[in-house]
């Protein structure tokens, strides 16, 4: 498979169609007083499973062939992508094989569980997360679904830029978290091919910031002991997705984490909405640098909501 | 005015209409296989001013003559009826005066600063409330608009349910919160008038069970002492919601506090929306009941989102 063109993006959405929602683009007057800035914000925290990861990942499982049903699909995520692809599986009634670190939270435990999803626990390194899957892909024969760096995964999150054109044609930017880069990467192919004009902006946590020094110095950076609180942001780039943001991707911005825990109360508290820390970077890079957004049409994809009400920021 | 009829109704419906949001009717997968009930989730957590307060309050001043708005509108409330009230009057550029307990907190006296009502503080007792309103009524010549006990206001909270009914006809149950009996009453008017068949339920916390009680007996009881998280059902039936209730509502139910943290926590966890404790009571008459909603297509009326952010039930 190669790179996805506009077609390949729009049989996609027609794909997952039927087991995602078409989630609200909404806006919020007292932010946008707040702000001074024209924002919309694509809620894709009430996505399938709580994140816009289901997009990719029931684009992943809905093309396999019928052959690969039977011995199911693997991965190794702690987070929403383990989920998403859980849930999927389950549409598809094909087993799903995920390798978690021992490490993980008991909610996403329970929530891949509760998806129907096959966990395999492995040491929290990155190192044993990858030979653990090398493992059980070779003993189950699934077939692996990475979290970002696979073309099937980039289309599907695609797809959600899409929906945005159809709801507000040719903004001037559209901000989107970036971690591994599938949203991004997917974003940017989309506004590329339909609304050339939009600008596309990433956020970055600084304590995570692999994806900007990457960016900015057209050199790979891995993600090395990151440290922020948006916990969706701790991976590296991937050689499918450092490409198309290498082209198509305007700007990257890094956010403080003291921004990062701001922006996520304010959508709490004036939009009525639950974010998790990784969806409120892209609000915290307006609340730092207004003047970019000032006068523009601008819109924020507010990439989930799965986030443990037991541990909420501003009360540690 | 008399008993508001559906022709009152539709056109307060046209009236505030530029005015609010038509909110969304959503559902989740996890709460219906929790419940096992079909149940619908009307948003007024997401209206203007974060609570269906915004309807009432919008039809009372859009509807006043052109000669009352120099002196403006006056209320008591230490609650989404104050920002309310202050919102529709600031839209329509009359002053809006707000007596408050100054014991309310900090985040709600700033809400209605926020819109530009004018406030006088008062003691925190119903009798000092109701006499510096009669004071600042004197003193400007304001209207006053009561929180629930006025039929503009019931007319108003009235058209919430149309929206319902277009948007899932003839459900079998009909759930809203009940504290002064606004939104109740409207809501059991519009479906007596579209959709008999539907039955209307109220909620009620086990802690402020005076609705629950005058409405078996038949008799008025006030509020007394009320003991619940829920702080927007503290108030007394009034005169002209109690005998619409009596006539068209079907159960009041009562809800144990820990019921209401936790169906409050679920819709928060699941559904990724903010909503009040006064608005989670009405699924916790379905978590407490399930045998009444079994094989029912049910529709709650989550009435807020405004709770303060720094006090979270489950933190306590």
């Amino acid at each position: 498979m190669s790179l996805p063109d506009l077609r390949l993006i729009q049989e996609a959405s027609r794909r997952i169609k039927p087991f995602i929602h078409r989630t609200p683009l909404l806006s919020s007057t007292s932010i946008r007083e707040i702000t001074g800035c024209e924002l919309y914000f694509k809620c894709e925290n009430l996505q399938k499973a709580g994140a816009f990861k289901s997009r990719g990942a029931c684009n992943a499982v809905f093309s396999l062939n019928e052959g690969a049903i039977d011995k199911g699909v693997c991965t190794h995520s702690s987070g929403n992508h383990a989920q998403a692809l859980a849930r999927a599986a389950g549409l598809r009634k094909m087993p799903a094989y995920i390798v978690m670190p021992e490490t993980a939270p008991r909610v996403k435990i329970n929530a891949v569980k509760g998806y129907g999803g096959i966990i395999t626990f492995c040491k929290p390194t990155l190192a044993a997360r990858e030979s653990t899957l090398m493992e059980v892909a070779a003993k189950t024969g699934a077939t692996e679904i990475h979290p970002y760096n696979d073309y099937r995964v980039i289309t599907g999150q695609a797809t959600c830029c899409l929906e945005i054109l159809e709801d507000i044609p040719a903004p001037d930017i559209i901000i989107t978290p970036v971690g591994g880069g599938g949203l991004l990467s997917g974003t940017a192919l989309t506004a590329a091919y339909v609304s050339s004009q939009t600008k596309i902006f990433a956020a970055e946590p600084k304590g995570a910031d692999d994806a900007y020094r990457s960016f900015y110095s057209k050199t790979f950076f891995p993600s090395e002991n990151p440290r922020t609180i948006a916990d969706g942001l701790l991976t590296s780039l991937g050689s499918l997705t450092f490409p198309i943001i290498l082209e198509h991707v305007d700007h990257i911005l890094t956010v403080e984490e003291n921004t990062i825990i701001q922006a996520m109360r304010l959508i709490w508290e004036r939009m009525k909405i639950i974010i998790e820390p990784s969806a409120a970077v892209t609000l915290g890079t307006v609340l730092e640098n207004p003047e970019l957004f000032a006068g523009k049409r601008t819109v924020i994809i507010l990439s989930g909501g799965n986030t443990d009400l037991d541990h909420i920021p501003w009360y540690s």
